[in-house]
């Protein structure tokens, strides 16, 4: 049985041509990056030459703006508290909202808990936006950065990234955002967009697992920070040449930002992967706006009680989450599996957490329905046999498990449960009885 | 022209058995360690595998002890700041030495200069070698962390780690080794050292560049830190599984240890290259050696005025740290790269660096001796043919440097310079004139 794989918001397959362009550097290029012989100088020369290629994905102005990470969450986390820590002394509030992905999440509840730093996670509406008014009504004179995700992992909702960015240039606040998502789906134009700093990660378009990068615009990103104290930490910092405080303290990598020998193989890899990713970004949006529109369509036809999660006008072209009423996510996800079918629930990083998508919660879906929720992420792989195999079996498995269900009555829907201390003890469906409308 | 690789510390070639075991992950194996389908557990498989051979490899006792990371230098801080900020309320004193990397110095520098710990850098002896006692005496009640590297990458001379963990377990406080240089080149037993936390690094090693992996012993870094408070540490820690706080916040990656998504064909070459490099340890040490010993000698009867630097008794067997007097240690670097030979003045990761080699200052080596120093380091490629090589052309370099040299009269050696006011513009053989002994 051919596999499927519709997981691609989790990570990626790596283009062929992307190993090939790393495969040079696993074998006879092999020196330090930092050495000074020629072995090493090889080795600098192809990390140069990838940044090139990575300030030309962002439409960045110069290598200096790009910071080479191990992943996503550790640009997330250098962004944050690297502009957090360095930056207390003239202000401890920082604004983000409830949608973001745990590797911004929680750098943030770290900040608050350990360091006592105050964060405002702003409310999104029904379809996952964030409002540029919510965010400019949170500044208070004490905020440092902004943080708010390009598009949203689990639900695909594009944020309206460039309304805010106009916001904190108003006020000079730093504005990041976590681009992992749209890395490789939506242009990325740093200038466009009007960000201080965004994340990227490789594995999400192409490229391998462990590489990351962040953008930072040199030196604004802190002279913005606090209006008021603009000469001072102009002088401080810029005269260091650091804006953030460093994550991982040691050697002088990455002009002094992130110690670390660097991953010389996937940082080539990461910039072929851009590369292509930006060649065939149109026609592959295309594409796969067509296959998921498809097989949305098709699920809605087919499948009674089926809801759409997040925008179905400001979305990812490759993301599609469906609420099915009545059953769990995650037996959908393990049915799919037996037919050779990969899906999620959501975010792949919370596996084994017992509670409903804290994205969906904050759009304002029941837990009930936010639990029978999964998500298709089609990729560069995918064809339209694919979407045919899904819409074909998919039917069967969600009839299959609504007749299973307790809470779900074939004509009839979601149902009260009878005997509420039987539910009790399947945890998921506690208090179902006093919360459905029927 | 065949080239020849001497600077293996600095980093080395992947073995192309490693690159083999990874393709399968580059390829078709691509899942996300964290999803639940089977293209995910198919990651997480390989991961859990590859685990289990680090264990091993280090003599660990369960795979929850090994925490994959992104290098080296990201072990290190982890540990470091890990320890140190989570415990900041049971002390403030950390215990390191002079000769560390500065993947160790320097976030031992950041905790004091931005959290006010204390940091007693202990002196070295003329071999580079750490005094267990020097230890004890500066233990106070307040220590809550000791580091010190298993072996200096700069003069590969070994510290007397076993006597060491034997004072920090009578004082009961967490013991970390950084043996990011002895991985692949002595034998690791983490029982035997008795540490309890041991950084490792891929690609010093024969894995690549981007891969690390940090040991912690479970509960005992934890209860043991800090007698006096020790019941209410190990209510604290054990009850929440973490020991040390997190340096990347995020998804509920390695035990919520470290998050981000795992680099999996890295952790499967890592875990490849441990088990070649112990399968070759004893033998390619005897090889090693011997050649090593056959270029120290090589070297000593065929250039006067050098110096060995490091211990000539406890010593990576690959290691050659040699000063030659008169002359500046990155001309020769320069020179030798230009015969296709590549070595270095000391740790790649401090290139740039006017400053001579912090590890030799604290050995008590002048500093214009330490300017002319270079390491030799060999690895699994290198042959007798190499160390021929070597022998042949170094002799003439350093005499023709030594030629050009303002500081050296043949026949005479090192000579004191007869216009300090010149010698000033060079920086580097600035205050010779008071300092040399002739």
């Amino acid at each position: 049985m051919d596999r499927i794989y519709l997981d691609n918001n989790a990570t990626t397959q790596i283009y062929p041509e992307v190993v090939e362009a790393m495969l040079p550097y696993l074998g006879t290029v092999y020196g330090n990056p930092s050495s000074i012989h020629s072995f090493g100088l090889e080795a600098k020369s192809a990390i140069e030459e990838a940044r090139k290629k990575i300030v030309e994905f962002l439409n960045a102005k110069d290598t200096k703006n790009i910071v080479f990470t191990s992943c996503g969450s550790e640009s997330n986390n250098l962004a944050i508290k690297g502009v957090a820590l360095a930056n207390k002394k003239y202000g401890d509030h920082i604004i983000t909202s409830k949608i973001e992905h745990h590797a911004v999440l929680e750098p943030c509840n770290y900040l608050a808990e350990k360091f006592g730093y105050k964060i405002t996670y702003l409310p999104v509406d029904k379809d996952g936006s964030v409002d540029p008014d919510d965010v400019r009504k949170a500044i208070t004179n004490k905020t440092i950065l902004i943080t708010i995700m390009h598009a949203n992992n689990e639900t695909g909702t594009i944020q309206p990234i460039e309304e805010i960015s106009k916001i904190s240039a108003e006020y000079d606040i730093p504005f990041h955002t976590d681009a992992v998502q749209t890395a490789g789906k939506l242009p990325l134009d740093v200038e466009k967009l009007g960000v201080d700093m965004l994340s990227i990660s490789g594995h999400k378009l192409g490229a391998p697992k462990g590489i990351g990068a962040l953008y930072m615009k040199m030196g604004k990103t802190v002279i913005k920070c606090c209006a008021q104290k603009r000469d001072v930490l102009s002088d401080l910092f810029l005269e260091k040449g650091a804006e953030i405080q460093q994550l991982i303290h040691g050697g002088l990598h990455e002009r002094n930002r992130r110690a670390g020998t660097e991953n010389v193989p996937y940082i080539v890899g990461f910039a072929k992967a851009c590369e292509i990713a930006a060649k065939n970004l149109e026609i592959e949006n295309a594409r796969l706006s067509g296959l998921r529109d498809k097989l949305q369509r098709g699920i809605i036809e087919s499948i009674k009680s089926a809801r759409i999660n997040g925008s179905t006008k400001k979305r990812l072209s490759n993301t599609l989450n469906v609420s099915f009423e009545g059953i769990e996510g995650e037996s959908i996800v393990y049915r799919l599996d037996k037919e050779g079918i990969a899906v999620s629930t959501g975010s792949a990083c919370t596996t084994g957490a017992t509670e409903p998508s804290h994205v969906l919660s904050a759009m304002g879906v029941h837990p009930i329905i936010a639990q029978g929720s999964i998500r298709f992420s089609l990729g560069h792989m995918n064809s339209e046999k694919d979407i045919d195999r899904v819409l074909k079996v998919l039917p069967c498995i969600i009839k299959n498990l609504r007749d299973m269900s307790p809470i779900w009555v074939e004509g009839v829907g979601l149902v009260p449960i009878e005997n509420p201390s039987d539910t009790e003890k399947t945890g998921f469906f506690g208090s179902l009885k006093k919360l459905l409308p029927i």
